[in-house]
């Protein structure tokens, strides 16, 4: 009862956004908005930067920012579950990192408001970074004197600016700039008719006529712009399919609930952005799918219980290969040494 | 018997090369010559930066050449022994990539002769990128358009370009450019007299005259420039002492021996280059030792059987110091991307 009410909701929310979010589809604004206490400056990107490729931040010297969400490779890595350390795998897919900074509540299940809120929970999570505390972390940042002097430079105003509030002020500044631009569905839009194939132009239809774009509307594909720490939210399955089920037991992970503790947040997720969605393989919060096509057609049936025909699948895909868009070129960090000694003492 | 001869030739060998060393020392040439067979071509090195970050070359995606010889941070990881996959610990330190390409043999036991045949043997080591075999290597590679185009640019007479020979090429060229420059040592070198403290000064004369510059001799502290291959090995240690030995376990690793099975090759080492010795704490073949200091009055006391003032050793580590070069800036690869799909496929 409960079930049926809740695919009641889902799809009358499907219902109220859909005129909404067709309008603002694809508009992407190239700069993402900062906290009023992070305004952005070059030498915090820079350290933000440094900090986000540093494995000494990890329990072993092992595990960055970067390892799962490799910004040399579409933001993620390729992985159904990700590896941190000691080996061990973590229970969701490492979202991409391009274009989070647009998104209104960060992990699979939002438990973060905002970039900052987020850059600190893998450090502590004992299957990621592994490290005891924000302490600890601290500690071994402290004891990099390149880091202290570049902290004192990006924060002046704070008396004692070494701490783990800054490091994910620093790190979140620069996963602001971490937006792709450009793709082929921005020139499209931009006016540019050319810069879709025909076959992408048919899937664009079909997207919205099939109606992908009722949860995957706005300008990231990821449902409309809300306060941040808001998030758009939506039931995943929302039309159980027993078959789809067992092959690849999405349902297991409660999604939200296992935040909130809430019956009514089971299986809730996050909608992620589709943007550069062809080179973030594999698909779904638990990475059981590996291919695009497939993920597509389980999507249509999973959410609006449409069959899609081969045709409209394969369009599909190839619009949703339009919304790769160009990775920003960017210089490699030289991380700040400690001199004659490793902080990582692992033997 | 054995060990008292060993120990004779070590010394003997020590004797001859002291002369030839002091004349080269510190004269850094900057480019690194290629072999006749791999010209550095920008496209070579392009396409080895990207092989050298991509983690896609190892079984379960999460390892690149970078993981361990991490250009950002020294060269190396910072850690005693290196991880693989699985998290899986090799039994030793991963040597510097920075300078490796002015060395005239790779790898700690030297069973490598250049640069190209290095970068193939981690790939397909099971406790590091663990890859079966050098045909799933390039079978995946091959899986990539990207790579492929890439492939054909860089070795347009080749019919068959995408081939584990070429990819090693790729990586050894890109290594070719990850040289360090302008160390206050050279500057001191080049005529800049204040280049050095004046400690630091005093442990460049005591590098001399204690006798360190025995065996790290030459332009890189390596020893003299032999014939690609050739590589310059000493015993290590040559003065046993049990209780260095009770408390860092040297011995149990045979080094050379483990490769030719040779008994006078026991516990031989390539002389491992002091350039940025600082930045690439710990410390020998095992990574036992964390502390430049304790590093340099344990070489003393086992290579020369010197025990150092604290004096002589403070000034040593100082000297040590000045031969941290200027990191290369580089810009970051983007790599090629599958389209639609992981080629890692792991749940």
């Amino acid at each position: 009862m409960k079930f049926i009410f809740l695919i009641i909701i889902s799809l009358t929310f499907i219902g109220c956004l859909n005129k909404n979010n067709s309008a603002s589809v694809g508009k992407m604004h190239h700069k993402p908005k900062a906290p009023e206490n992070n305004k952005i400056t070059t030498e915090k990107i820079e350290l933000g930067k440094m900090l986000f490729f540093d494995p000494r931040l990890s329990i072993d010297g092992t595990i960055s920012c970067n390892s799962c969400h490799n910004v040399m490779n579409g933001g993620s890595d390729n992985r159904a579950v990700s590896v941190g350390v000691l080996g061990q795998k973590g229970g969701r897919g490492a979202p991409t990192v391009f274009n989070a900074a647009f998104l209104s509540t960060q992990f699979w299940d939002g438990r973060a408001k905002d970039l900052e809120e987020q850059a600190k929970g893998p450090l502590t999570n004992p299957i990621e970074m592994g490290m005891p505390d924000h302490n600890t972390v601290m500690a071994r940042v402290s004891s990099v004197p390149g880091y202290i002097s570049a902290f004192k430079k990006v924060f002046p105003n704070d008396p004692n600016p070494v701490n783990i509030d800054n490091l994910a002020k620093a790190i979140a500044t620069y996963e602001r700039t971490l937006i792709t631009t450009n793709s082929p569905f921005d020139q499209f839009m931009a006016g540019n008719k050319s810069a879709l194939t025909e076959l992408q132009k048919k899937g664009w239809d079909n997207f919205k006529t099939v109606g992908c774009n009722s949860c995957h509307g706005g300008n990231h594909f990821a449902g409309p712009d809300l306060p941040l720490g808001q998030g758009f939210f939506q039931k995943f399955p929302a039309f159980p399919n027993d078959a789809i089920e067992t092959k690849y037991n999405f349902q297991s992970d409660t999604g939200l609930m296992s935040q909130t503790k809430n019956e009514t947040d089971k299986n809730m997720w996050r909608v992620p952005t589709l943007r550069n969605i062809a080179d973030t393989a594999p698909y779904f919060h638990n990475g059981k799918v590996n291919n695009l096509s497939e993920a597509v057609k389980i999507m249509a049936k999973l959410q609006l219980n449409v069959d899609l025909t081969s045709e409209q699948q394969e369009s599909l895909v190839a619009f949703l290969q339009s919304l790769s868009g160009s990775i920003p070129q960017q210089t490699m960090p030289t991380l700040p040494p400690t001199k004659n000694t490793s902080i990582v003492k692992v033997n």
